[in-house]
């Protein structure tokens, strides 16, 4: 009768049973998603310290918890990594001989070059069983708090996720992390771990950098500076107040891709900088406008 | 009986007759804010375009209108110039001979050095009334919007306000102004016009050129980068969006001092890039942690 119900509640396409490793902030909140959506029938969690996982053993959005990540995957379709990046391929190590039949791995780190080159070699390195594959994600969502207590249901809905296959996987074990990632009200985008790289380093590793040093330069003045600010530094400078370690990590992962988009900036800033220099209205008006154009064609 | 109900409704402090020249936005909503906040017993205003002048003088916060800024200030007990930058100048040389005794003028212009300094001098050189004065002001308010049609009677509330004083005013007439913005709302700040310029070089100046040079770097890639971006990018950027002819004519008022906040911008840019490149996570902890510090101090 359970199993009617069951099959009754969800689509033959949901996941069975869903394993989350170290949650964090976006750990919790897949848990939450995929219970609130109705993405996966059931979820089993592995936290590190003990009292972490009495804590989750009592959430309605946890089925399970396991004492290892080696039990903690041994019938799920899905296993999500949601460890620091920096932990990601220790972890992969260590599940890759104990993974079901057809199981998929995937993670939420935002590096992927490195992290899907590991994870594929790993899982073909553990002669584990057939159909196994590790496909990366990144869903683009976050928030000033961290832990799995701050998770939301509804981190995901309308954020841009990717989705990061390397060396082609089977395309059904592609689309059931695409699948779950959407079922979680993501917009998947799917693309090549080193293109990942070069973007992500564009169109977030750097503003979170620019933030950073505005942040240092404007600490080094007097205090009573700041306080006066309007809505326009306070806005530019929100992402300054990220947690440091987790973005550590980041520039350690994508440095080579980051200090390429640094050059870019630093280029166009020093050209913007001896327009002024020179008082070149023409060229400062242009690269206004070019700024106003970008930033207008942004979608809403 | 009028007067009267006047005098009933009115504190002896407030201004009789105010004088707005050259309304925009932010013209228009000093006028609808003094009128919202009974800061003003008669607004009287000057547009140059006479299809302008006809629909503001059916505007319930516009007493009278003026076909000439000559004509506009004969009675005036405050002035508020709010012109673009660039024309203040001229407008103060253009009413000086005709200004009543005590009167003050004072603008909206978000740099103040130069447009104080101009204005001290042209009162002087009129050889005008007794006990007129030039007090710049700089309302820190603003809208992706421009345009005195997009006023609004809130925009100053609770936002930062400088008032300007150049070569110590009278007390009494510096308070005009000051009481005038905290009876619009804003937390008026006082200082001298150089500080200001330097500060808001920093505060304000700066991050615009910051976020108008990620934006001409990201309008260089391919146009689907920007559109995965998350909050953070949108954030950093916002004001990427604001006039450019508005940030053209405050970049060459501000030259000099925005000049010197880029070199501070970017020398630690250039160290942030160095410590990236020789890996020295030490320095680059310390510098995101300094960056957090910083964004977390701000107010709310």
């Amino acid at each position: 009768m359970l199993d009617i119900g069951a099959s009754f509640r969800f689509s033959k396409n949901v996941v069975r049973t869903l394993t989350i490793l170290a949650p964090g902030l976006l750990g919790g909140s897949v848990a939450q998603a995929a219970r609130a959506r109705e993405a996966a029938e059931r979820i089993v969690i592995w936290a590190q310290r003990p009292e972490v996982r009495l804590a989750l053993a009592e959430q309605p959005w946890c089925d399970a918890i396991a004492d290892s990540p080696e039990t903690a995957v041994h019938d799920a379709q899905l296993i999500v990594i949601a460890a620091p990046v920096t932990r990601i391929n220790e972890l992969i190590d260590r599940i890759a001989p104990h993974l079901a039949t057809h199981a998929v791995v995937t993670d939420v780190g935002s590096v992927k070059a490195e992290i899907c080159r590991h994870g594929a070699n790993a899982l073909a390195a553990a002669g584990s069983a057939p159909g196994i594959e590790f496909i990366g994600s990144h869903p683009m969502a976050g928030s000033a708090l961290t832990g799995w207590a701050h998770g939301d249901p509804e981190l995901f809905a309308g954020c841009p996720c990717f989705v990061t296959p390397y060396n082609s996987p089977a395309e059904s074990q592609l689309t059931t992390v695409v699948r779950f990632w959407r079922d979680l009200g993501s917009e998947v985008v799917t693309l090549p771990p080193d293109e990942h790289d070069e973007i992500v380093a564009h169109i977030s590793h750097l503003p979170q950098i620019i933030a950073t040093n505005l942040g240092t330069l404007l600490g080094s003045k007097p205090p009573n500076w700041s306080q006066l600010a309007g809505n326009g530094l306070r806005d530019t400078t929100r992402i300054a107040a990220s947690d440091s370690t987790m973005w550590l990590d980041i520039l350690e992962q994508n440095s080579d891709e980051i200090l390429r988009a640094l050059d870019g900036f630093e280029d166009d800033l020093h050209h913007f900088h001896s327009a002024l220099a020179n008082r070149d209205w023409t060229a400062l008006r242009t690269r206004l406008e070019r700024g106003k154009v970008w930033r207008d064609s942004l979608r809403p």
